[in-house]
């Protein structure tokens, strides 16, 4: 069998411990593993997508097979550039759940050999997501449990007075 | 019984091969079938109305019993100003219908002699909207299965760079 | 356009307002409703299926369009052989709402030209089920808002000490 | 025990007969309940916060343990402010519950003494919305049944042409 | 304000660590919490009412205004004759939910003054169900972390070879 | 990275053309897929097990990578006993994804190594379900778009008058 390259795509603005949680334990179904920060021009993220490479980097150093990248394509094409056949994605709730449908039943249309794989969201993040770590964040409220410690600290400096 | 007249409505920014299911499935339930395209002062669609409602003409002028128009008013009113009495929508998820319930309450509160009658997307066509055929065709994605020919070809129209 | 006859299936033991509702509408979009009651030879109803459909007799024969029958067969073999092309069902919740979507679907696999028409049940019955009701009734709780007077007296029999 | 003070936030843009249910029953249940306003920088309300604090005001008088607050802060720093110590929601559609879900989780843990109580909205107003009721209200339709009078006055105030 | 007393009816068959999250964190927002347990002729329980009582009268013990009960009536019956107005739920899912607005609906429309308060069960005991702690005991899989000490060892007991 | 070993666990009662959809998309993504049939003591099911198997293997012998085995035991026992670390599962519908949540997540917390990993049903099979099936040929209905052929065959004997 050939290697097996799996794609995590998302906007990562910023990762979260959920995200991580996907990225640890997708790290080890596949031979290499490549998160994939989307660059989306119509929407104004909190951080420029350099900085969310920049963050993603430096908390998955660990992880020898997983690489960051960024893409502003149609996810199919992104995949066919970097040989990649898998795309990965976590589930946590019945809403994410319709949306990712739609999403791999148009992906599999458009690229027949792309398969999409989804991991369940632990339940302890389930709850998790980035806009509702920014909304934190912004009234300054406690954010260290829910994601990395350079994250935290990137986001304490972005709402400081 | 009097002549059985139905409306659906919809932004249909543009038609889908998912809207071209219900419209020729419902041609068949009702005497007359009135495509309703909505005019909404708030949103910046990518086709105006003109050019939705032209493109609609096109692709139902093989079914005599269907008519485009246009409409910027209360439903339930123009209901009422078209004597229809019947308001066909289409089903395809779980988010879907719990908005569908919503309006389709609404309107029968407002006006308690119109009838909303749903019909469940063919599962072919379970995945597919506007929003997603608008995402691909923006980076000149493969479109042709997803609207019909007049519609694929206008989309390219439109994202040409 | 040729005559319009409708069924509505189910098994109705015992018909609740929930159920009158959706009759009283439905009743209302076709020439002529049949109110179809299914006999499972695997369940063992409450109600006879004679008793069920004297009842259903009983409270819509003030409808002169509906008809009450019964029917044990593939339900798109019954429809061929009463020359009916709609089915009629209520959605109350998503988890009908599946459920539903997929008999739809396998309905219209196996008879294309049978089309499923749904309606909303109307808010205030969209918690009562025939089952609630003879869970109360088992208890000698108050049903009299939630069944015809006539089902109400026939619970009351089936459930007396 | 010590005494129970319950915080019911919300947009209340305006307040509908859906939330009068709500804050009727909850009140009922604490020492007393405080209506808080939550003051959004971001979003445009129809209503500027006093105004809508002054009608909430108005249809709560008859209620003597109710009353009517602004928040602009995380809520469970609010919560902490004001010695509360329940949050209380309405619940009216699947699509509620998972965003009510994950805002109960995180408040709970932002702050493990804070509990949310949900309560259902009774059927009749499981369909009604301050944005639908605005929808309504802008082609001058009718909301007498969705909203007490003086908000319906108001909103007619607001789209008077 | 009266002496505020809730119910928390189930089958407790048996009593896991997700009903336990429930019973604590209800307890504190209560003066008496009263854990009833449904005595259903119909079904077959792994545990007798007496051994179901028993248990959650041994890992309640330690709070004071807990108290276990059984009951075999309609609910809103039992409650009256206790003088309790509030019935207390967990909810986990989506299916949880829709069945248990159907009973709260159906329990407020039999008994006007009872009110339904609902608990987001932690997400840690998201998943948690007295049948699947079941089926895995039934295997002789570990279940030290599913249920109290004591129930684990019930559970050993009944499905020794 | 060592061999990939997934196994594919279910009922199987009888393997649809949803089940084939899903079988042939895991085997492109494991080195080795075991089909694993239940064996349930407490359900009666309409192919024995051997019946089940045979009919497994008859439609996958074109698949060399594919085995088909039988399990009566804990999932998570039966996966260490094969030396297998992925649960391949398939995801129809809402519902499915509130039970797969649940068996994921006990799964994961018995066996942390093993993990779950979904794939979408193909939108044409996403109403295919094996009661579904066995309920049209129990009325002789047209099964040869549902199944394989062997085991349409299979079915007609089975409800042979």
């Amino acid at each position: 069998m050939r290697s097996r390259i799996a794609v995590y795509p998302g906007s990562f603005d910023p990762v979260t411990l959920g995200h991580m949680d996907i990225i640890e334990r997708a790290a080890k179904q596949f031979d290499r593993l490549i998160v994939a920060v989307l660059h989306a021009p119509s929407k104004v993220p909190l951080f420029a997508i350099d900085e969310r490479k920049r963050m993603l980097r430096a908390v998955t150093e660990h992880m020898p097979n997983v690489e960051v990248d960024g893409f502003g394509d149609l996810l199919v094409r992104y995949m066919r550039d970097r040989a990649a056949n898998v795309i990965v994605r976590g589930l946590r709730a019945v809403s994410d759940f319709e949306y990712e449908l739609q999403m791999a039943s148009t992906n599999h249309k458009l690229h027949p050999q792309v398969e999409t794989l989804f991991m369940m969201t632990s339940p302890e993040y389930s709850y998790l997501s980035s806009s509702i770590v920014k909304e934190i964040a912004k009234f300054h409220g406690p954010i260290d449990d829910l994601v990395p410690p350079l994250v935290a600290d990137a986001l304490r400096d972005k709402y400081r007075a």
